[in-house]
């Protein structure tokens, strides 16, 4: 059982009207115009999502996905699977990157375990939505069934909700799960129809060999679904994971209910890809974080033409690229909210 | 009447062991070592330059030096001269890019007037260190002499001593002054045997005639000056201006003091690479922030083998790209420290 028509759902129209406004704005502030570069580009884009002049990031929601995926018994990482629960436990006890970044930026942090192999007790911040204790091993058969897939879905889009009621500004979603890196590039390779050599990376620390055998293990999957995978539905349910099915839901959610999401790194964008093909519009309510250090991320950032903010060589995920972005948001909302005009300062503008 | 001695004093050694011992601490941290690349760069420099596996930025010390140059009479930029002196004003008063930052960072900021063609009226947060009202138009003669060019090093060397004394952790140098792109252009095409047009840019705005008018300006100085330019600090005596004077100064007490700086843009870079060639050393107590849009500097940050963090398409000086780059440090310190290593977490580890 499963209703997914409302992956469909147009997303909310972003009003130009706030756009030209903050851009007049921007050009009347007491420096040569554009000369706060992207810092003016993301202000700007902020306001016309939040309907505002006066746009802000104060309130940040965080949700990390976590999940394990069958197709790691094909010795496809660096870590063992153990690693994805234990993790979840890091979270909820604060000592992961994200959360402390999270609690450095004054974000709202929570976890979303949506299926790991080892039983979860009760954890602090963390929402227990098993849906299996892993996805399959898509090399062997499908990662997901139809009712899996909706369900994780489903779960973003939760997740969206809760955050409204937050007032949240800006949604960040991430993720967690060993292996997740190769039913990602798995699922962009048969989005984009690449060659998994053209995109696989070492994910958490593979060398040369693994990440050739990570190769061979996408490329013989893809070669095995290849009939059944027409729509990115089907793509995602064949060889995606419970994570970045929630992230696409998350995405899209975000859209439709018009809050301004930020995509991370690998993963996300992946997932932000899914999103992109499902429902095109999508795109408008993303800002995009950062450039990963894997390096198939290019090759997906540029499929969405996107640009992110950052390239720091990060590939850490968790939703890390994009936390370390948010104080950049913060300033140039800053900047656009708090600067004087040339008149206010009385200076003279050019010409 | 000068005594420029100081600048030739060796700088402070940087600790070897606390880099150790903070890459170590990274490599024990709940996440795949180097997977949050740059992030972990700038913490373990931090650890070496503050000695301590627990560094921090919260004090940071933001001096902006401001200055009037002779040569805009050639009309070399898009701004008039009176716009130098109005922004300092505009410093005062919170209403500037830096301000705002500087304001949202908790920041230390104060301006340092090192000579306006305008009178200065007194100004809250300003230091009325007037030298002259400007330099002399470079086109025509040297732009200092050996007395102006050794106070305004010596005011930078005061702004540091001022920083030290809050108990700074950075310190950031900014820039403001019509036509001191023109200035840091004609010193870096002279230091690194450059033409002009293959480092001359629009700077605050000008046109593509603009740019080949003023290339030409300082390509026809640098012919002028050549026999007596010499040295780095014959070169910046002849073409160069108080303020990024004062940033040499700046640049070089930091490091002799064992203060970290955190360079800016162009303006800020050029300064970086005076201040390098005269005490090599100077280079291993400095951060650089970001990439500006002047398309010059890359040419000055290669020459520097400098990496930035951040590309932003920023062109505003002030220190605003510095500024930016602020939190990125924070949060990098914030992780190195909080963080939970795997053994305190329980997290299985590679192998």
């Amino acid at each position: 059982m499963s209703n997914l028509e409302w992956l469909q759902k147009s997303v909310k129209t972003i009003d130009k009207k706030y756009k030209t406004g903050a851009e007049n704005r921007q050009n009347t502030l007491t420096k040569p115009p554009g000369s706060l570069g992207r810092m003016e580009e993301v202000a700007i884009q902020l306001s016309a999502m939040q309907e505002s002049l006066q746009p802000g990031v104060d309130s940040v929601y965080i949700t990390v996905f976590a999940a394990d995926h069958g197709v790691a018994s094909e010795n496809v990482s660096a870590f063992p699977q153990a690693v994805t629960l234990e993790m979840v436990r890091n979270f909820s006890r604060g000592g992961a990157a994200i959360s402390v970044l999270a609690h450095q930026l004054d974000a709202h942090l929570e976890v979303v375990n949506l299926g790991t192999v080892s039983e979860q007790e009760a954890l602090s911040g963390v929402i227990d939505q098993r849906i299996s204790p892993a996805t399959e091993n898509f090399s062997q058969q499908a990662a997901m069934n139809l009712s899996q897939m909706a369900e994780a879905l489903n779960a973003g889009r939760e997740a969206v909700f809760r955050a409204e009621k937050k007032s949240t500004q800006l949604f960040i979603g991430g993720d967690m799960g060993i292996a997740n890196t190769t039913s990602a590039t798995a699922v962009a390779c048969a989005l984009l129809d690449e060659k998994a050599e053209n995109i696989a990376g070492p994910g958490t620390g593979l060398d040369k060999d693994g990440v050739k055998h990570k190769a061979e293990v996408i490329n013989s999957s893809l070669q095995k679904h290849r009939v059944e995978m027409k729509t990115p539905l089907d793509i995602l349910q064949h060889v995606g994971g419970y994570e970045i099915a929630a992230l696409v839901g998350a995405y899209i959610t975000g859209a439709q209910q018009g809050l301004a999401v930020m995509i991370d790194g690998f993963i996300s964008s992946v997932a932000a890809l899914v999103a992109i093909k499902i429902n095109p519009h999508v795109k408008g309510w993303m800002l995009f974080s950062h450039v990963s250090a894997e390096p198939g991320h290019k090759v997906i950032l540029q499929a969405m033409q996107a640009e992110p903010l950052l390239q720091m060589n990060m590939r850490l995920g968790e939703a890390s690229g994009a936390a370390v972005a948010v104080p950049l948001l913060r300033l140039a909302c800053a900047l656009q909210n708090n600067m004087a005009t040339f008149e206010q300062a009385g200076v003279t503008n050019k010409d």
